[in-house]
């Protein structure tokens, strides 16, 4: 089975956040995949998705602290009239990546325990974030 | 559907490269695919594949003049045989990454208005990169 | 067809190691596949998955060197519970990414000549690892 569908994530401030529960819910018919992939593409340059753990927040906040020291606003930028924050949330964007595959089985994604999905938002204002979801798979 | 085809990507200088359509070009068979993924794979350890904003040059540019000196060419490096660029570009390889997965939908990839496919050249003479492209779909 | 398989990594130390092999082994059929994609998933969030050089171990030597200085234990790190490898560990899993999809082609994945798989472990101590294998393909 082919499945595709676009889906609209709520607007979040700045930062990283777990949005597992969110991408899931918006597509009810994987309780259907025997085995299969589920394909996730950001329509953004400037937010990314990656795994990282799903307990601790503190692994949240740290992560935007360390990418905010990585890739600076007081940086040698030329592309600037999209504001200060907006450069380096390219840079950022391409460093985690804008697309995520992850397995399908018996219903449900292979996550290993402490791993999630997260939203990388690297705007101040980002608005609500676009994703397509993608659905290939076995449901003899 | 599958078909898998690798081509040629013609040599570009060191830096950020819109590759979209060259890439798109090469596999006109895409306009079949209802639903689907395109797979890329670059085949080298000195380049890279990303998705970024496909407008202003000066995106492009930045993330060149960020992705130096993150990666410096003046670093403890001990592979240094190949030349100065070299090991910076093997690690900002697998920084960017070398594969790529978007999605299909009525015959043209899924992307944000924004998204453009980047070549990340990070050698001075790399010459041409050999690209894998594979696609998978419904052409029903 | 599809296949899925989870494996067990054997222990490495700290590093950056070459698991082309290891990986390949463990899914002989493989060998059927005429067209087809293989997607690898890391069930972890402190280590990760990557393409690089398959050849001179001093590529994997420098690519250890410059992650731990771009991702010092040394930073303003607030999840510091697990020790001082952990956040650090956390960062590096999301810039390599845990998660890798290959092209198959005529029984074998399509990599460049230097290109191998990567298991990156970003732990003093990371113990065996979970690697969740999904084949996709054309068995005609």
């Amino acid at each position: 089975m082919w499945l595709q569908r676009d889906i609209s994530l709520r607007p979040r401030p700045r930062g990283f956040h777990l949005v597992t529960g969110e991408v899931l819910d918006a597509v009810p018919e994987l309780g259907h995949v025997r085995v299969g992939l589920l394909h996730l593409l950001l329509q953004h340059t400037s937010a990314s998705l990656t795994l990282n753990e799903n307990a601790s927040p503190d692994v949240r906040v740290d992560m935007e602290t360390w990418v905010n020291a990585a890739v600076p606003e007081g940086f040698a930028w030329t592309h600037t009239l999209e504001g200060p924050d907006d450069m380096p949330a390219h840079v950022k964007s391409s460093l985690m990546g804008a697309t995520l595959t992850l397995p399908l089985r018996d219903g449900r994604p292979v996550l290993g325990t402490w791993q999630g999905i997260y939203l990388c938002e690297h705007r101040d204002h980002g608005g609500p974030r676009t994703l397509t979801l993608t659905v290939n798979g076995d449901d003899a």
